[in-house]
Formats: structure tokens, sequence, C-alpha cells
């Protein structure tokens, strides 16, 4: 996530002024149109290395492998340690047969059928993250539409409606409808005209009454004109009797105790914005994908438990964990992308600013459940086909799968996907309660169907992820200032990397720029050495 | 398309009282949530068919293939008269290799590489076309994602900043800004404290803030609170200098300029809302699917020459278009799906009322354009995966592709999706103009590649198409009152469907109800006769 407060326009215009060159280059591409989409402009060109430099690299995520495959491309020798059994860190999925232990002892094996899955980290790829985008195409990572927005999912606010689920298009349309009228009629009465000019004001009121659908007298009322948005009591049909009937719309108030701007505003977030994708047959495609690239140049299972560098280059001891052998890498630099949680644990030889820096930044905890049922009853009973429906209990939303529309068959859908206080309530239950919370909370949305169709469910707590002991970086604005210089500096022959080393904190594009920015430096120092 | 006045609150509740019964059920159904997504539940059960019973359906577009598959099934025999040498009717797709005739005299050739397609007529379908969706399924057509709204294409309008298209995201969040803003103002300076009351007054300028993301003092400005939603002048990146760089935001006159609110309004019409689907490989997979069904009993290439009727059954004359040969169908029945504008030159033999219902209701004459690009310039180059970009110029529209996202082959986008007048006026032009004109127009959104990547284009005019003379029935509230009746109305043995019998004007949804409605009607008379 990105910190919304920043520079003025004013410390913007001195820091242009300071950078210079790259800045005029880069503003000449964006008068192009092109470079604004993204931070990424190709893969790095990484010229001249000196031949035998080894780079080690610490963790097999996204950001250690593309550091790897880029540094091994420039002709460094590098080798990467991965404490797990496969690549992709964070990026990974889960599958029927899969057993795992999270900290606290519970073990889960997931039941679902083949074909069907749960991608407990990333599960959505934002269309302007091209560098991931990038590396997909060149890795031959085949994509498809991930639906986010769906008008047609629920909003559920307990204290609202009397607890009983809303329609996205209905509170949407009517809330922009009320506040279209109120400040239509406001403008009518004159009483912006000290802000509005004359012009601006009779074009503003025009355009109101079409955005908000207000009648000729500047109201939003119930009617076929307010129907054709937030759709109907009955739907318009064909021959006798084909004639549509208006829906009745909602009380500003009743809207206001929804939140549904909430809602409306996280589909506008530009990382959430259409088109997303997602990897054909589960995000560890992705990972998987990196790691075949890099072939025996990972080594798994292999426990990182002291990180040392002198002026001659760098000493990571690890040991093998199924086998307990302990064993030294010695390279000229490293690339360390192990997440801060852990990383604090090991003590890695760092500046004191590094240090302070590693353990001032806390990892939130969110918490997916995946939930198998015997038919896709949201779409053949509800018209919903993929995208979210949300709420204000624990599970925060559920989500709807968006492979295998259709399709006679059971499908996995996620019955939490949980930020916050909710999710560590529900981590702090076993396994079983999880799903049974997610079970009882989820019924608000689909009562019907939701426990008779339920087959078996699996969850993924982040707080209790052994390699991570959390999901994301959490920066504020303040930790930001006092820390990131020097978390991402080139500390002596060490460099960081991953989302935690970016400004786009908990998407995989942030992991991936940090890892091209941090070899950039590394490669310049290596140079320079 | 639906007319958006309708009935007041009180002649609902008359017409609630007068048809009693199945409304009663079916307001039961939708206290269940399901009936309000569509009138369609499920396949109709005709039961009791006198045996040798025989209908004549002429035209094997949608409609027409569904009467004569459901009829069939039901026990009559069934015979359908279809002008063209495929099913599917304006269900159909254009693919390379296709040659076609407009009138006028105009040829074309589409000169398309294999597996990229246009389809002239329908190319989406609203998740709440339940009818459509269904027989797809049963038919075995698959479906994929239709990508409608997307933040990130364009607007353009000719007088507004200075000609140069705006990406959607910017012109809408700023558009909801600055009306938060005015709102929140106004509220705050008490103006509307007759109209909203002190708790709901509060409570609307804490959702203004957050809705439209205005600053502590209930100001739109510029920041990375704003650019967190519109996209940042510099996105966020990793390691040193990911910082973000904010973007500018517009004024509210410009927005005024711009008329954002019509297309901000586009994506929440009730059609035109998330998820939307399209078949796999082209439209006409639909059509092809019901030709399948109904096999060896529709009779291709037969050009009806005149619809009769007495109180003993129909009698339908038509001419083999390829070999000239007259022949004459008779019939207990007939389901009569063939355009009005056609309908009313074969001058059937009907009531006055339905008569003048068939002469009274003018056709529509879209326009689209299809341009076979090299590469796809619009992802690679625009971060543009799917969904269209506006103009206010002839084109109306370019559609974005939504199937081989990320391919490195040759694809089509729709250069024109045109309505109004621009159709009218690109339809005047020869085929060869059309194209001109396209690459012209839509140039203003991608200057630098448009006519560099432009291999072939096709158009396809439905004012100028032989077979409909038109694109959709136009019906207004004024013909609806005085036609609508009598043209659905059983005609003695004649019944007709189509979208143009439906109020889902244009849309194959309407044209399926109509179908279905049609021939329980039908089923009605036939048991009673």
């Amino acid at each position: 996530m990105v910190n919304k407060s920043g520079p003025t326009r004013r410390s913007l215009l001195t820091m242009i002024g300071k950078v210079g060159g790259t800045l005029a280059m880069y503003q000449a591409m964006t008068a192009l149109g092109h470079a604004a989409e993204s931070k990424f402009s190709g893969p790095p060109r990484l010229s001249g290395t000196r031949q035998g430099t080894k780079v080690v690299v610490l963790g097999a995520g996204l950001a250690g492998m593309l550091a790897a495959y880029e540094l091994r491309k420039a002709g460094y020798l590098v080798r990467v340690l991965e404490y797990q059994n496969r690549p992709g860190g964070r990026n990974f999925t889960i599958r029927g047969g899969d057993t795992y232990t999270e900290v606290g002892g519970a073990t889960q094996t997931c039941q679902f059928q083949p074909g069907n899955y749960m991608n407990p980290g990333p599960w959505r790829i934002p269309h302007h993250h091209q560098t991931l985008l990038y590396y997909c195409k060149q890795f031959g990572v085949e994509l498809e539409p991930f639906i986010q927005m769906n008008h047609n999912g629920f909003i559920h606010q307990t204290k609202a409606f009397g607890g009983k689920p809303q329609r996205y298009r209905e509170l949407s349309v009517d809330f922009r409808g009320h506040v279209s009228e109120l400040l239509a009629k406001s403008l009518h009465a004159g009483g912006l005209d000290q802000t509005v000019s004359k012009e601006d004001k009779e074009r503003l009121i025009a355009a109101l009454r079409e955005w908000g659908l207000l009648n000729g007298d500047l109201k939003y009322e119930t009617g076929l004109t307010t129907s054709y948005d937030r759709g109907y009591e009955r739907t318009p049909g064909g021959g006798v009797g084909g004639e549509p009937v208006a829906s009745k719309i909602n009380d500003l108030s009743e809207l206001l105790d929804s939140k549904i701007w909430s809602q409306m505003n996280f589909y506008t977030n530009h990382v959430m914005q259409t088109t997303m994708f997602q990897p054909k047959g589960g995000m560890d495609m992705i990972g998987k994908a990196f790691g075949r690239q890099l072939g025996n140049i990972v080594t798994y299972n292999a426990k990182v438990s002291s990180i040392a560098q002198d002026d001659n280059g760098v000493s990571i001891a690890y040991e093998d964990i199924k086998t307990g052998r302990k064993s030294e890498v010695k390279a000229d630099f490293c690339v360390c992308t192990i997440p801060l949680a852990v990383l604090k644990q090991i003590d890695p030889q760092v500046s004191k600013g590094m240090k302070a820096a590693i353990g001032a930044i806390p990892y939130s905890g969110q918490l997916k459940i995946g939930l198998e049922m015997r038919r896709r009853f949201w779409e053949e009973d509800y018209g919903i086909y993929g995208g979210h429906s949300f709420t204000d209990q624990h599970i925060t939303a559920i989500s709807y799968p968006n492979y295998d529309f259709f399709k006679n068959k059971p499908a996995v859908l996620a019955g939490a996907v949980s930020r916050g206080m909710g999710a560590y309530a529900l981590a702090g239950m076993t396994p079983e309660r999880r799903i049974e919370a997610a079970l009882a909370q989820g019924s608000v949305f689909h009562p019907a169907e939701y426990r008779k169709e339920f087959m078996n469910g699996v969850s993924w707590a982040w707080s209790r992820t052994p390699w991570s002991l959390g999901c994301c970086a959490l920066w504020t604005d303040a930790s930001r200032a006092q820390h990131y210089d020097n978390l991402v500096a080139m500390d002596g022959r060490i460099v960081l990397a991953g989302e935690h080393a970016s400004y786009y904190g908990c998407w995989q594009e942030g992991a991936l720029l940090s890892a091209l920015n941090a070899i950039e430096r590394l490669h310049k120092r290596a140079l320079a050495a």
C-alpha cells in the first residue's frame, strides 16, 4: 500500500531540479504517454561485469529470483539459498493433498478436488504492474482476467438494512443519486454562487441531472430512470407482460449506515482498477516459472543462521533443514530478500541504521480461507461471476472464483479475505473453528446455500506463517521518513530487496522493482570496487 | 435499450392487484433473491401438444431458433425458413476470407489473420441475461470474460483539453472529487440544513471526505491522496528513489468540457455492468450451436415472399435464392422473427393493428469497423487491456480486443463502434473511405502507432445490411404505448418474436425472452383450438 500523504508541489519542483538528467528523460517519455504507466522500462542493462564476481541471494521469492536471474544474465556467479522446498515465497498456491503446519502447531491438509485451488498470498495483478507482466510474458506464464469489480456483489453492514446484504449496484447508484440531488439543489438555490461561475453552475446542474439520474425537478426518485442503473424489481422481458417494474430506491440515511462509499472507493484505487489478471491455474505458476529459469543455482531447504560481511566479501551460514548439515557460502556481495520479521531474528551484520530499520517495521497479518462448495450457487442462483461481497464481520469479504465459470463441478471461493483485527481474531482460532466462523459469517450473503453446499475448507494465517512471520511490511509516513533510506541503502556488500524495500508494499510489483533497483546499485558498487 | 420513463408507484400497485397469482409467486421468488436477476425461470414446460401440429418459423436468428427448438421438444412438427445460408441472423462473426456485399453494391473481403475476428452485431453478454447464458451452457458454448469497464481507457472530446485524450481514471476521479468538495462545502456552510438532518449532515461530510479523497479542509487537491486513485505522475517504485510523484488534478471547468459523467454513467447502466462475457472464438459460436441443435429442420437460402393465414392454418411462400425455385409451406401456426424493416415489405396477412405496428417502428443503423494491427500496441505501450476509448467523433469509440491478451501477433480492434449520426455519416462513405476515417479519428488515441501498425480493415453498416435493413427496432415511449401490444399479440395463427417484440431491444436476451413468451402463448392457443 502506498502512503497517501506526500511532497508538496514546491518540494516536488525542488526535487525535479536536483535529479536533473534522468528526470528530463523521464518526462520526455511521459510526454509520449508511455512511462507514467510504470516505473519499469525494460530489463536492466548491466554491462562490464568483472569475471568471477560472486553474489549470494537469500530467498527464492520473486525479488530474490529476479535478482538472481538478471545478475546471472549479466555475468555474475550466483547462488540462491531458500528456506522452503519450492520457489516463490509468498507467491504460492494450495491444492488438494497439500499439508502444512502453522506457528502454534496446527496442521491442515487440503481436500480440494483436482483443478481447484486457493492463492493464500498474491492473487491478482494490476494492469499497470508492468514488471511482473513483462516477466510473465518472458517466462511463458499464461494470464487470464481477474474479475475485480462486480456491480452485482453484495455489501453487508451489521447495522445497516437490518443486517440484510444489499447489491453493490443498488447502493452505489443510490449514493451517487442522492449526492447529485443535494448538490444540484444547493447550486440551484445559489448556495455556491461564490465558488462556481454562472456558466459552470448551469453546466454542472445539467451534468448532475444526467450523472445522478435525476428527474426534471432534480430529484432522485424511484422509477425506471433510476432502475436503468440500479436494477429492476422485475427486469425487462419479451412479448406480453414484458414491461419492467422499477425497484425502490434507498433513503440517504440508510446509505450512510451502509458506508457504501468505502467500497466505491475500493474499486477506484489505482491498484484495484480494471483490467486485472491472474495466472491460469494458480498464482504459483509465476513462482514456478521463475524457479525453472534458475534451475540448480537455488539451494532449497536452506535455513540461514548468520549473515556476515567484511571488506573482502560476505559469508552466509546455513543449515539444511532436512539433513541438519551446516554449510557456509562465501561471495563478494549479498542480495537479501528475507522478510524483515525473520531477518531481525538472524541479526545480520549491517550498519546500525539498517539494523534499526529492520527492527522497526511491523508486519501485517492477513488471513484467507478457501471453501470448496459442491456447485457455483453464487453464479447459478445469484448471478455473481467473480468479484467480491463485503462485510464488516471478521471475514472482511468473500471472493468468487475467476476460473471455470459456469462449470458443473465443485468450486472454491475465498470465504475470508481478512485484514486487521478480523484477521487476528480468526488467526486466534483453531483451523476448524475458523472454517465454522467463515461459514457462519458468509451465510449472510447466501443463507440457503452456504452450509448446504459446503464440502471442505482450509485457512492460511499470515501471522502464523513460520517462514515470513507476517504478510507484508507495514510502513507509516513516520517510519518511511526515519528508516526507508537506511533499509534500502547498499550496506557495505549487502543490499536488501523485497516488497518491504519499496513504495509498493504488499504487491509483487514492489518486490520486483526493488530487486531491479538493488542489483543496479550492486552492479555499480561491484564495478567501483 | 429500455425506455427510462415508466409507471408511477400508484399504477404499479394497481397492476399488481390485477395480475394477482403470478406476481404473488414472483414476489415470493424475489424475496429469496433469485427472480430479480432475470425474467427467465428455466425452459418452458409445454405439455399436452396435439400430435401432428405444425409450426413454421420464419428466420433462424436466435429468437426463431429458440422457438423452433422448444416447440420441437414439446412435440410440434417444426420447419424453419432462413434467408441466409447460415444460422444466427444478426449473431455472426466476420473472419479472414469472408466476402459480403452491402446495399449499394460495395463488396468487401476480410483479410484478417487466422484466429482474428470481428463481431458486427452482438459482442457482449451481461451477467444477468440468464436466458442466453442458460442456453449457452446447454448447447456447450464456452464463454470468457468481456472486459467492459477499463479505468485506463481514454476519453476524447474535441473541445476539451485542447483535443488531447485523457485517461478515464483521471477525469472520473477528479469529477467525483470536485462534486464531493462542493457538496461538503455547502453542507458545512449550512446550505442544506433544511434538507439534511444534523446527524446525517456530519455523516455525509465524513463520507464525502473519504469518497472524494478530500483533505482535512474538505478540498480536492493535487497530492498523493488523489493520485492514489487517479494515478501518479511517477508511480511508486522500489529501493532508492522509489517514492511516487503526484499527478496534477484537473479543474472543474475542464471536466465539464469533457462530459466525463456520460462515460461514468455508461459503465453503470444495468446492461453494461460487470461481469460481462463473450463466446470464445467469436459471437457466432452461439448461432452455430443453436443451428446444430436444429439440424435439417432449417431450410437456408429461403426468401419469404408472402405470409398468409386463414381459419385453418398459415401458408408461407418462399423462393430458393440459389436456384430460384418457388415453394410453399403450410402449417397450423407461424412464429415470425423477420426484422420489421424487412417484414413490412412482405406485407403479411395480419390484423390492421399489427400491420400498423410493423410499419411504425424505425430501425437503428449502428456501424462497426474492424482494424487489424500488427501488434497490440494498446497493451504494450499504453497498458490498456480490453475496454473502450470514447470520442465525440463519428467513430464514437474504439474497443480493444478481449482475447489473446499479451500475444505477439496481429490483433483486431474495433476501430469504430458507431451509432446515431456518426454511423450514418460513415455508412455514407465507401468501405475504403470508412477505414481511412477510422484511422484518422482513432489516431487521436494512439498517434504514433495507429497508422504505422495498421494492416487491413473491414466495416459493417447495419443501415446497409440487405437482410435486416437496420440493426434494432427503435421504440419510444409513444410508440410503445400505441403499438407494442398489437405487435406482440397472437394475431390469428401468427405471432411475432425477436428483439423488436421485447422490452430488451437490441439485446439477444430480448430476442430469446420474446421467443419463449411467444411460444407459450402459441401453445395455449394450439391447445384451445
